[in-house]
């Protein structure tokens, strides 16, 4: 028998992906959907290509009583509300997965990043940061999960394995990285108007983005020294896709490409949603799926390492990794209803 | 167990299609891909994609023998290729099934549109028109299938409730219709290249497209008598999607958008992957699914019908139908592997 | 000495085109640019793209006196604020250019498509529609111009020469067009984030889209007999153009391709901006001109007249005929300051 | 009276854009087109958005002795071709102004990133790096001009200042850019299509990108002091634009963005085709126009320097900067016939 889902925030993008993804998946299935702004229309209304699955589901207004007992409540919602739900909501479901900021970073690099106290700074430690790959160890069914966010995932898993092996050094590390516009949500806003960012490439959280609080972090655990990123994204005409182009410096002598690539093969071979290739990776190649696509590089002339991953930011960004660590704290295995293959084209 | 598929054509877009599909179908297994002027290549080299699925698998050059004993053999060929191969294929493998268009007409039809003799009439009756919503008696073990085109797809579903209910008059019918730029294929040409046909929508094939003679043939056979469409596809700036925008007269005295919707009903109301609704659909619902989402207006005003379909060119326009063609002659629930719900956002 | 010019609703898509044209004009030059939301930000702020040609200028707030002594004032406002303002402009500034629907309608007509009655009728008949290669004799000093809309513009411009050479029948009229997002403005909806409408092509406004109205206005004043057409607009994934495809019966006999052409030769064939054709026109070859490229079919098979016209919808369709019609009435050459070649690619 | 001007490579997409920037030029007249694959057809054949400005203009076959008596020839041929034609043509024409890249670089350089000698070094010493900006003194009416490639144009603007106003280091500059497909030319490849470009990004040309060695070599020269940069190029989906976004460490303590701001201003400050900007800059604003918007920041955490520089790659990167070398080579004001404001939305 299937476990029972929720989907908070439902009517937004991660939402809507949670909901397709789901819909295929063989162990999971949900039972309620909750969406403020849309509480009261179906989620045909709201999104019609999901109708078929969903025929007749209602939207449901935010009421912590009625997820009691369900399986596992995945979160997408906007920056700070996770702090004030997950309180009500941790002793009623079986699992929280949480797709957004709250509870991704200890309680004094959120307050550096997001300029704002924790409000829920005890609930913490009953997070763990949900990148598989990475920090499988953490997934364990006591836990709660932060998946990290669509940046963070991509740049992470092109640094990790080089940073970690001693082969790129631990300073000057820049995640220069372009996203689809999805990864901005669908909250209005003039920028993200089609007539606005179609055809057109733009810089923006110059320097201040917050993603880059759980950069830091990230790799700082992995390498178990303080490191600190430059990160800069750009919003990229398209919808979905996430490319993180990563600049280095080596930590050692004698680096080559190939010795680049092994590392991510010790790191990554036997992950089933990890590809590793000679090629460089194009993100239309993991849309709708919960890849990753990686390589790397070793520029003798300059001496530069270079390192590219590329996600679809709603997949292995946020819905599919939100299952993929799902799966994992249910004691399913982990590429349950997952899809490795994109759509192309 | 499950039956072993062969995909002859794997390096277009259709192929692609039917090979991402086919990796998620739990009773067709893709042992050959077949692909001329790729052969050698894997698919993950063609297709990045795909790789997770088809991991080391090599695409074959075009040797039939290699094909004996295949259960399900899918043609995606260049028009005039099927001709050619299918004599060599009927008795190796159990089921044909064809998304070109060298089966779909009678010999006199096919004539008339592609303008040259057909080079194996006698091979005309084997096939049967894959369309299962409304050709599914045809669909029987013994018969090979010829999947319809993208836009006849679009077009008949939209059309024939209201034909065949004696809603729709079967003269002065007009097929307006948009396609995604991938229905090209991906052969090259200037008229698909990204700066060609970005940002700009452009009608082709004014009065001459090939499949108006589907369209007329189904359309005619439906409803028993006979039917001459005015069919014009435009080019849109998009890669997949397909929307059939439909005009009539009526043959009727009071009709009304109630009427129309309730003919839909009664034709589709039970099919899993028709979707009818009132709110005028949108392609985007329908990408990387097997579904259509149609609508139909009557205009008080005017006297006129509109009704409209939304397709997936690459799923119900191709690779989807043919798999649900292809369940159903091998005695496989028709849903089987197939996604009713689209990719959004 | 260059004439002074006010744009008023310049923050909004067709005000940016203004200045972008009038920023090359060399008789017009901008004074007064007038935004209500933007009040008190540079144009440069607004529009970094014009930014080089408006170095400082501020965007000013809704203050009829400053205006006063302009030589043309050119209103882009949301519908109905044309009939509040223009009552106190029209003895202010030397002419008034509305790209706005107020002022396009007989108050009746208008009544019926927006459903509210108009509320400065008596200034009606100061207006003159301008739309200069078929209503170019209204187009003097001493009226204001009410430009049509981008989707009656290419509509008129296609049929009004076949219905007026008694080539096309007056009833059964279909106009289908497909318009990019720019059309729906800069204003924020759901429906015009970059993730909702790109990669899908979507039918809207099905019956009772309001431009419907100016059609059948413009096309029965010119054929001197009433018209209803069924106009049908699509969005599709592009940020301009505009195509209007258009179905028509004979009201002759003997038609063919060539007498459709021949008609068009006729009505256009000293008009610099319109471009008569026999290939199918793209809506790219009009981007940001003032051009509109047309073609026209007889199709004897089914009997059916078809008519194409694409145009920049923020050019001809807006504010290129708007300055095209400023002109006239300033006695420039009408083709002052217009480009009539396309950006491409 | 206007000089007489040549288009030689008049059907690819930069030359495309030299018909249409010159169709509005006051001074310069379009007198020849001259294209390998489309001899024979017209203007408005190849590209209908030109029609207007062209009627009736032929695109003749290369013959050197037709142009003879040009005032100035703009080649925009493929990779090697100018090596060949520039021997017969610099002692027919006034000027040549070559958009390729066979005379940007030393014959050394040249032979470095080309991987082939060059076959005209004796006439490199003709040519002057045509970058009006930075390297004006060159421009005398007694050079021919190479017009500096699109990356390179970005890449030079942004970080000459920096790096010659000594407060970025020469060593460890990264280049990281991202373009429009225009960039690949009009020529069929696969990867080109619109369906393998559209809604993905991609890396390209990793380590070895041949623009490396144009923009080595002007930071070399500007700053004097040998230069070598990890250029990176990437692949978005939109026709035109092309962003740098530059990574430098500082070569001097105290920096701060407002000091890099200086030094653009101090560069740039009366240039009328840069736009220097505290907004991060986005390239839509540069589409359609010579126009380059700059920005910079300095980040305390980590010690870096970012510049940015948006560009149309047809424009400031081709076409635009083209004529405005040429403008200058005749005598003529730089701005003549060159709009600085972009197209948008």
């Amino acid at each position: 028998m299937a476990y029972q889902a929720a989907v908070v925030g439902a009517a937004g993008y991660a939402g809507a992906e949670l909901l397709r993804l789901l819909a295929g998946h063989p162990d999971l299935q949900v039972t309620r959907a909750v969406a403020a702004t849309h509480a009261g229309a179906t989620v045909a209304d709201v999104y019609p290509a999901l109708g078929p699955a969903y025929r007749g589901m209602v939207l449901d207004a935010w009421d912590p009583s009625a997820l009691e007992g369900v399986d596992v409540a995945f979160l997408t919602l906007p920056h700070g509300e996770s702090q004030r739900v997950v309180p009500d909501l941790l002793g009623r479901v079986g699992h929280v997965v949480d797709l957004g900021a709250d509870f991704r970073l200890p309680a004094a690099q959120y307050e550096q990043w997001y300029g704002t106290p924790h409000t829920a700074p005890q609930l913490l430690e009953r997070f763990t940061f949900g990148l598989p790959e990475l920090f499988r160890d953490g997934l364990t069914p006591a836990r709660a999960v932060a998946v990290p966010g669509c940046y963070p995932t991509a740049a992470i898993l092109a640094l990790a394995p080089l940073v970690t092996a001693g082969l790129a050094a631990p300073d000057g590390l820049v995640v220069h990285a372009a996203s689809g516009i999805s990864g901005r949500g669908r909250s209005l806003s003039e920028a993200s108007l089609f007539s606005e960012v179609n055809e057109t490439v733009t810089p923006y959280g110059l320097l201040t983005h917050r993603h880059t609080g759980e950069i830091d972090w990230a790799l700082s655990e992995l390498a178990g020294t303080p490191i600190a990123t430059l990160f800069t994204p750009h919003l990229v005409p398209m919808t979905r896709g996430l490319l993180a182009s990563c600049y280095a410096r080596p930590a050692t002598d004698g680096l080559s490409t190939a010795r680049l690539l092994d590392a991510y093969q010790a790191a990554y071979g036997d992950e089933p949603f990890i590809v590793v290739a000679e090629d460089p990776p194009t993100t239309r190649a993991t849309v709708g799926s919960n890849a990753a696509h990686l390589t790397a590089r070793f520029d003798d002339r300059t001496g530069a390492i270079l390192a590219f991953a590329a996600i679809d930011n709603l997949g292995k960004g946020a819905a599919g990794q939100a299952i993929q660590a799902a799966n994992r704290v249910l004691g399913l295995p982990e590429t349950t209803g997952l899809p490795a293959v994109g759509i192309v084209p």
